[in-house]
């Protein structure tokens, strides 16, 4: 039974391939992953899920299954955005999501659209990676966790309840730049101190209240950043996750009072500002159903988990039903050379995959 | 009268002017200062004590004032040390204190063996540069405060009572870098988040006790250093200043007892190991009651005070008596565009450095 693959804008390669349905008016099964990695990442991130797709359809070929929906595999480019600070970006683009100024940022004195064309893409063309509504039946993704719940639970199958919210912000914190060695400490105004304030708070905050929402301070940048110079500035991501968004806009109001006082006893300025948001994308519950139904059908335990991670899938449910499978990552650990998913894992999820595909097509 | 200029083999630039004295076998007195500054620097640092040198020896020139010793000006290059990370390179080389692998130094890309070459030195003759102890009779410098303390008490010149000891530290905090969505808090082992409890400790054990002594996180590395990503690793800087070289060496044992503790509440370790250590060096008490003296005559009140600044005059202190004169900085600013010494002020300064020149001369 041959596949029919066709490239998108966004790339030279073939990103989508179409197996046959026995009635071919009948919108798709749509499932795959992406192949993309971040720096000093791991080998199971994405590419678990792309390759899983592609042997769903060998297994069915060589078995000569027919299915009455067509089945489309897609392997989407960029997911990690590394480059240009922004992921998601090939379902982001078939799910009609890309901005208006999207191909004009700059990332390392790249363009985006010239990076688009360095990789054979045609920016041009970026409109036509858009998907319709309602263009496929649903949409499935198999996926690592990347955290240690299914890990430490010994559970081998998880069906992802959702993908959660995050929302980022950037703390700007002005002090006054001056010599560590004639500015006496009362009179200082130095705003790694206030920072590091402002990172403990962030971290309290998080961890007060119970539940799965996480907070991380992740990057920083100090000025003039020299060993005998009073830091005058310093910016900070703030990064809050969970699966209710009204959580984390809590969260973010208290830390916004906490940074008050922390400028007040360093005097220093903080300002925040939210510079990202996204929103919870929720799994539909008769996908979860069936995921659930076929792991038991293997004779698979389940465990029904929030994804804290963002996933294409997440873009693919602004157009319609979508639902996720995790497998295990060993000791949690993810984007990271250590990354690593038993291969009986690997291909317990593989037959989860297959055999949601098969009772949803 | 006329000057002899002598060029050093650290610059094409002739860096020594010596004015003879009616006894030429007698030893010269030394002063003078440095003309090199720190990116986004002021124009007093350095260029004041180096400009009144001259304006000192072209003001007896005019009044025809002979001097019994000769007179000597010095002009030191990169006395701030943002090249190569190392100050006091010129008056350094003459104190003898460059150390063997010193000119094979890489900074930005280039040796400092080239470096020289490049600014029209001759690496070969290092060796020349070097004054033998007992070369001159007395070293002065004027020099900014750099600190608010003249400027707050309204005095006009300051009486060095020595350069303060400094003892530089590296503290690496390992944690594990991991996804910043799917690493529960409880399970993160964040390197800045210890950094941040660091900073503060080292902040608070320098001010629990009373003193002059200060303590600087200034220079801080993030590993990855990604909004998304917990941190795995951050390096940041300790910088401990007193005039006492045992009070600071006692507040790096306390900062080392709270980091044991800070690594063991964060889950990381910190490993801190000393990257540099800088001598106190105290002025000449004969040299600083002959600068009290000279403002006396002027009409100048004066006050005793450390300079928590490195200056050449701590190299010269190696070599003999040496004091240093301060001005006042308004508002304690240095290192920054807005450094500011009143005119009245540097005219005051100038006037002192005259008299007591005169005085030793």
């Amino acid at each position: 039974m041959p596949t029919r693959a066709r490239s998108s804008p966004l790339s030279l390669a073939p990103n989508f391939a179409r197996r046959a349905g026995s009635e071919p008016g009948l919108p798709p099964v749509l499932f795959g992953s992406h192949i993309d990695s971040v720096p000093n990442g791991g080998n199971f991130d994405g590419d678990l899920g792309s390759l899983s797709a592609i042997e769903v359809v060998r297994t069915l070929n060589e078995a000569g299954v027919a299915t009455r929906r067509p089945l489309e595999v897609v392997v989407w480019a960029n997911e990690e955005g590394v480059a240009f600070n922004n992921g998601l970006d090939g379902s982001r683009a078939a799910a009609g999501q890309t901005g208006p100024g999207d191909l004009d940022m700059v990332w390392n004195g790249i363009k985006k659209s010239d990076a688009l064309r360095k990789v054979g893409g045609d920016p041009a063309r970026i409109a036509e990676a858009r998907l319709q509504p309602g263009y496929f039946h649903c949409y499935l993704e198999l996926h690592i966790e990347q955290g240690g719940t299914l890990d430490r639970a010994g559970t081998p199958i998880g069906v992802v309840e959702g993908i959660v919210a995050i929302d980022r912000y950037e703390a700007e914190i002005r002090g006054f730049a001056n010599h560590a060695g004639t500015t006496p400490m009362p009179e200082r105004r130095d705003a790694l101190l206030a920072s590091s304030y402002l990172t403990i708070a962030v971290n309290e905050t998080v961890r007060r209240e119970p539940g799965r929402q996480v907070g991380t301070v992740g990057q920083i940048a100090v000025t003039p950043n020299a060993p005998n110079v009073v830091p005058g500035r310093v910016v900070e991501t703030i990064e809050l996750r969970d699966l209710a968004a009204e959580k984390i806009a809590r969260l973010a109001q208290e830390i916004e009072t906490r940074a008050r006082d922390i400028a007040r006893q360093t005097q220093t300025e903080i300002a925040i500002r939210q510079i990202a948001h996204h929103d919870a994308a929720l799994a539909t519950p008769a996908v979860q159903a069936s995921i659930e139904a076929a792991a038991a059908k293997l004779g698979l335990a389940t465990r029904r988990l929030p994804s804290g991670a963002g996933h294409d899938a997440q873009m693919m449910a602004l157009l319609g039903p979508m639902g996720m499978i995790f497998v295990p990552s060993v000791d949690g650990i993810s984007h990271a050379p250590r990354e690593f998913t038993r291969w009986d894992d690997c291909a317990q999820g593989a037959d989860v995959l297959l055999q949601t595909v098969l009772s949803m097509a």
